[in-house]
């Protein structure tokens, strides 16, 4: 058998032990892993070092060293971001529903773990202490695989709350790291039905693309967002200005910011010019239709490419519209179902496009910034989903649970 | 293009203006369903007499002709089954929840439909009606793909519904049947990602392991039933009784029979006489295991293949164990997943029951015939799903739906 699915098997084999827990049984394993980190940072520093060493000899960017980089600080964040989990309510404590039937039965619908939860993420070390939190927390046991560029880090992290959480009660096998971080390894996991109950790729289009393409084991698809603004003829045109600024620039580089202004051709004239010198104020790149251009010519002419293109960068695309069904249109056919604003004064504008745009969060006068767990009250995170099925949205701890109908009778037959 | 493509293009075109209809439009429009089907019986007869003659000349089984044979009775059952999706609430129509953070964000969690749903199904004819009532209450779009034994009458069906429902307000394209039964067709819809955006199998173990396998669309995976009723040493041995005969016999050909009885080896020397019995004046073929058949010599030996067989058939399997902790263990290497009984007095094995057993419905002291939408009061149901993202357990017009985040601001920024 291979590494990978004996692994897999072992976290299966864990997983109704776990699911078993209460909840301060939990809470003490990832106050220990909290504790643990802490106390290996030392440990886990070095590790990282290597892989830092490692990077630079490969020429690796800026970027990527910085998502790469471990410091006292962010372990210290790590541990703190467990206990932070500690503290959430225990999801699988909750019934969601409960009925008695006219025959007598008591139905109860109760949340339980899913099983087995895979993560296939890239470069970043924190996202194994996060992940390993969440399925915790939630009862689940776990399958990582990191990438190659963090693999000292994240079995130095690994062997550090592992250590402690099997110490502290952790079903053992019940978190596992898959040190092999070869292309057949994660495409093995991807393909371990019956064993992985849900498989969840966190990190850029080209890795989530692939996990969706080639995985036969369910997937939660998560994060690329072509997030469009729209400022209708009636904004507030300062509240519209500040909001597409945040949207932007507040941090270009994530699934939530916006790519995409556009703009009511009534006001266009006046609120452009002002709100792209504020952009500009930041660095960003403008692109604009040829209706925008006329209105600021400085703005580079926007490609067709351009509209359906996540940037996740300091450029922002520009385009008038002669009215509300022309935006929507627009939104309809270039949306990544992720997240989409207005901003208007008209409440019959705001109630038809919140109604009418298909999109995991749909905004009126404020910040698509907001689609996040944390800014949504979830506590914690461990992706946001673009699909339909299961999850849509910020996931946080509820996310990771499927459910169960527990059914007490005294001699029912039908 | 090819034909399957653009139907469900032109399904997923009809879908946003079909998510908008309001509850009484969209029930106006199953009434008037209702009233073609009734109103067209005859021509669905003589189109479903062109299958049966078909069916026939192949020498279809009885069981097959049955299953395919539409009567007006059956006809009237359709149009009643319309009626009655009619009078149930719409799933879109409730909030999830709601709150304000502390910003002053407002947000709700809004069900809304999923958009396109595909649905691949066999010879029953009454499918088709049922999936289309399913899909215009919960405001999705679907496209039919049926078995080429019914495909006549699916035609007619369709032929009569969708004239009556578009006089009456149904967008156009939105109930889409693909007339060409060929396996390629069924494999095309199952790729159309980004059009269709769930596929639901109706049918036996044969077609679901084909759509589980073979889609990139997501699958909501429906039906294998492995049901076990166990029976602890402290049961109510009449009430137990009863349950087995209920659960084995009263249909067996369903996913919810059960197909395996584990009996405590205190009580078997005198249940099993009893309940054999029972089950021998219903028919039943009865398998035992070694200890089993030693109480029993009439049962044939068990074969380590039964154990893993749902025979959906007069077919039971029968095994002693020593003690809660095997029958569990028994489950936990067997169970598909759907329903799985114990039989007990004890709040003790109760309880664990009801805790470890993985499944989406679990019973104590109850027939697991109860896993189906009427029974839990969901008033209708597409299918049962074995899996854990999404849904599971029985599927009504709430699994047919997805959500969305609805965030109102006065201008928030992160």
């Amino acid at each position: 058998m291979s590494d990978v699915r004996e692994q897999a098997l072992n976290a299966k084999m864990a997983a109704p032990e776990l699911a078993l827990l209460r909840r301060n049984e939990k809470d003490m394993i990832l106050e220990a892993m909290a504790q643990a980190l802490l106390r290996d940072a030392r440990v886990i520093l070095q590790a990282n070092a290597n892989d830092l060493q490692a990077a630079q000899q490969r020429g690796t960017s800026k970027a990527m060293m910085d998502r790469l980089r471990l410091t006292e600080e962010r372990i210290a964040g790590m541990a703190e971001g467990m206990r932070k989990v500690a503290r959430l309510e225990d999801p699988t404590s909750q019934s969601l529903a409960g009925w008695q039937r006219p025959n007598g039965l008591r139905i109860e619908k109760r949340r339980v773990p899913l099983g087995v939860v895979g993560i296939i993420y890239e470069a970043r070390p924190n996202v194994t202490a996060d992940a390993v939190a969440l399925c915790v927390k939630s009862g689940n046991a776990c399958v990582l695989r990191g990438g190659s560029e963090a693999i000292h880090s994240n079995i130095a992290i690994i062997q550090s709350i592992v250590t402690a959480g099997e110490a502290c009660g952790l079903p053992k096998g019940a978190v596992q790291l898959i040190a092999d971080t070869s292309r057949a390894s994660s495409m093995e996991l991807m393909q371990l039905n019956g064993i992985v109950d849900v498989l969840i790729p966190r990190g850029g289009a080209g890795l989530i693309r692939s996990v969706v393409e080639n995985a036969s084991v369910p997937v939660i698809e998560t994060g690329v967002g072509n997030c469009h603004i729209y400022v209708d003829a009636s904004a507030d045109l300062e509240m519209a200005a500040a909001i597409v600024v945040n949207a932007k620039c507040s941090r270009p580089s994530v699934c939530n910011a916006a790519e995409k202004l556009l703009v009511h051709e009534a006001i266009a004239p006046v609120f452009l010019p002002k709100v792209n010198a504020m952009l500009r104020a930041k660095e960003v790149t403008l692109r604009g239709s040829e209706q925008a251009c006329a209105i600021d010519a400085q703005m580079e002419p926007a490609k067709e490419a351009d509209w359906e293109t996540e940037y996740n960068d300091l450029i922002l695309s520009v385009k008038t519209v002669a009215n509300l069904d022309e935006a929507l249109a627009h939104i309809a056919r270039y949306t990544t179902h992720h997240s989409e604003a207005i901003v208007t004064e008209s409440i019959e504008n705001a109630e038809r496009f919140l109604n009418e745009v298909d999109a995991a969060a749909v905004y009126v006068n404020a910040s698509t910034r907001f689609t996040d767990g944390e800014e949504f009250g979830f506590g914690a995170e461990i992706g946001i989903s673009t699909q339909k099925l299961h999850a849509r949205g910020p996931m946080g701890l509820n996310e990771l649970t499927s459910m169960k109908y527990v059914v007490r009778g005294n001699g029912q037959i039908r």
